[in-house]
């Protein structure tokens, strides 16, 4: 008899997105005059920048011509994308990556999902509260976790994430074996420095532990002392892989492009305290589970990195963080506390007594305001709610203004 | 302490192909003047057909203005594409398969290595021999089998496919939970008829079993009397998954696109014997662990569709089989004994009393000719090569010679 992975039963009802999707869905279908304006979901809204529209039409076209045609490419990519990843993200930021330490991928998501593959069932693991909640989930189903008891799992080592500790994670008291960060954060959009780091670092090489480090907004940073990468932290090539991606950095959300940094000094444990290369074990998942990203998507991202490419892409990240300043100052003058904003397109939002579910739905229902309710995230986000600056500033402006109505309403 | 997943101790030293690749490149940096001639790996070499590339292209202009771009694409596929593939590939064929049973996927590799994670770890899997190493693979890294040992892992039930049963997997004599199939077969080229799949299906209701059957060379059949898709067969949607790819079909090794079927009929069980929805199940996994397959690339695979698309296509394959219709004779004109070819772009040949990696390095360093070695595929792929029609007709009919050339010489 086929049977199942008894895990799933473990997983919440549904994924975060679908449910906020079905909500939206509802409302607009009972309004269907409603304008909703949509600052939930992290999902970007400006077209691909021309320098990468081109190249990606330029792959399309080799494509077209058996002469120059690309069939299967090399499982970790293509070395013109990987070098100028290993260039422009690391190397010039002093960081010694090299192109032979990056896996191009469909997407930060599929790597973040996939990545725990690669390590006993029984390890303990650390995470963030509120949290991205594919690590959670994609533990849970690999049976990394016990049972789903009041809003947690059991087994797991939640790091509470509040204003009393300014949204940063503490180290955990208890020893835990992999460790997820996100920085700039989703979805609280707070910050770490380099001192912050160094910490995690220390503790990992401390503890033999492993850092998952999620950096998928790296580029909304605007502060030139804060770091773009784990790797700027000297050590931290030992203890921490990094996801990237071009979702966010370059408008690739419905484009499907990121990559992972496993350098080749970073090593696990197999049972008899023997060191295990961790790049070798991905290279064998990556090769047998995947078979590369689209060529002229790859030709897309490689055209991120050029001159016209870089100077488009930093326009359209400065159009999001003016929308971020435009939501700070009007949640703000509304006399709510908010976190993010800054080095984020995420603004993280008190609800003060109001539950985060409540407050989302008094947006949708009096403003056809789409935001995010913090619960999704975790325990810590159940006062809170997250809004994207993901939109035009229209789209934005006039949020902003239909929010203030509703709550001028909402507290009369 | 971080500790690995040590299943990844039980794989083969490296993942076949990059063997091969490894070999190539070290006899082509000691003859840099031989032209080698690759028939080894099953990756196409012509050109996206035109009506692709227009869509492909269409779909890239719509990315380059706000007003059309598309960000984050619903989880399962587009719908525009997932109602294409439903009309044309199955209820034109009387399979009642619906849009909303097909999940859109970067290729039929991930979806054929990822779906083994719905199952429970202690299920019994049989897997034909030779076989795709990717089914073998996963397993074992997920913990399904035992030690490798004289060749084979524990606990997974091999059905070896050999000439004296046509090489056509027969059902096993213990009882089994998860059996892969693939029609027509990669590596050895065989085809299934209806009467054949039905016998499976049939096994699959009475043992509560599940098939995953990955049909990527479906279109290469060119007898109407044989089935392109499993859901050809009555009461199949209960009991079993189907892998499709646009890889082969339709030119997409290097743009990735493959779907998989689930249809909603199709049960397996907990531990409890209650029945639980498959589609449920992967529809939960496929969105928390992936994030959709670019959009631009979705147009590409709905032109495919387009009665352009569909004669393009069609010429191909064509094309393909008239190189794999060379290949055959030439064998047959060397007293070599094969199957496959004929619904099929690959020829299973007997090598006599040659070891395939013998015969490889034959065919490689006096003819400069790469094959597969079946033993690369399994146990029962050890007297056997696998030569692959995907090339332009000028190298097939060069290698062809040069292989008769070589062979007479080794002969002699």
């Amino acid at each position: 008899m086929i049977r199942a992975n008894e895990n799933y039963n473990k997983l919440k009802a549904s994924y975060l997105f679908a449910d906020i999707a079905k909500k939206v869905e509802q409302v607009q279908l009972e309004n269907p005059e409603k304008q909703i304006i949509k600052l939930g979901i992290g999902d970007v809204t400006k077209a691909l920048a021309p320098a990468i529209i081109k190249g990606f039409h330029d792959g399309v076209d080799e494509m077209a011509d058996d002469a120059t045609f690309r069939g299967y490419g090399p499982s970790p990519g293509y070395e013109f994308l990987r070098r100028k990843i290993a260039e422009n993200d690391f190397q010039k930021r002093g960081a010694d990556i090299k192109a032979d330490e990056i896996f191009v991928s469909d997407g930060a998501k599929c790597d973040a999902g996939n990545f725990q593959e690669l390590f006993a069932t029984d390890i303990k693991i650390a995470i963030p509260d509120p949290v991205y909640p594919v690590y959670l989930d994609t533990n849970v189903m690999a049976g990394r976790t016990g049972e789903f008891e009041n809003g947690r799992y059991k087994g797991i080592v939640y790091m509470d994430c509040l204003k009393e500790n300014s949204f940063l994670p503490e180290l955990p008291d208890e020893d835990v074996d992999l460790i997820y960060l996100c920085f700039p954060n989703n979805p609280t959009g707070s910050t770490a420095t380099k001192e912050e780091l160094k910490k995690w670092v220390d503790y990992a090489k401390e503890n033999k532990a492993l850092i998952l480090f999620d950096a998928a907004y790296e580029s909304f940073i605007r502060d030139e002392t804060l770091p773009r990468t784990i790797y700027e932290i000297e050590g931290a090539k030992e203890v921490a892989v990094e996801f990237r991606s071009f979702s966010k950095t370059a408008g690739f959300t419905g484009t499907r492009c990121g990559f992972i940094v496993v350098p080749k000094e970073c090593m696990i444990f197999n049972s008899k305290n023997e060191k295990i290369s961790l790049h070798s074990m991905w290279d064998r998942r990556h090769s047998t589970k995947f078979n590369g990203v689209s060529y002229p998507v790859q030709k897309a991202a490689e055209a991120v990195y050029s001159q016209e490419g870089q100077a488009q892409i930093k326009a359209q990240i400065d159009y999001y963080l003016n929308n971020a300043d435009i939501i700070r100052k009007s949640i703000k003058s509304l006399g709510f506390d908010y976190v993010g904003g800054e080095h984020s397109p995420y603004i993280w939002i008190d609800g003060k007594t109001r539950d985060s579910w409540e407050f989302f739905d008094l947006l949708l229902n009096k403003a056809s305001v789409v935001c995010t309710p913090g619960a999704g995230f975790g325990m810590c986000g159940k006062p809170y709610i997250r809004i994207s600056a993901f939109n035009s500033l229209e789209n934005v402006t006039m949020a902003m203004e239909r929010i203030k109505d509703a709550l001028r309403g909402d507290q009369a």
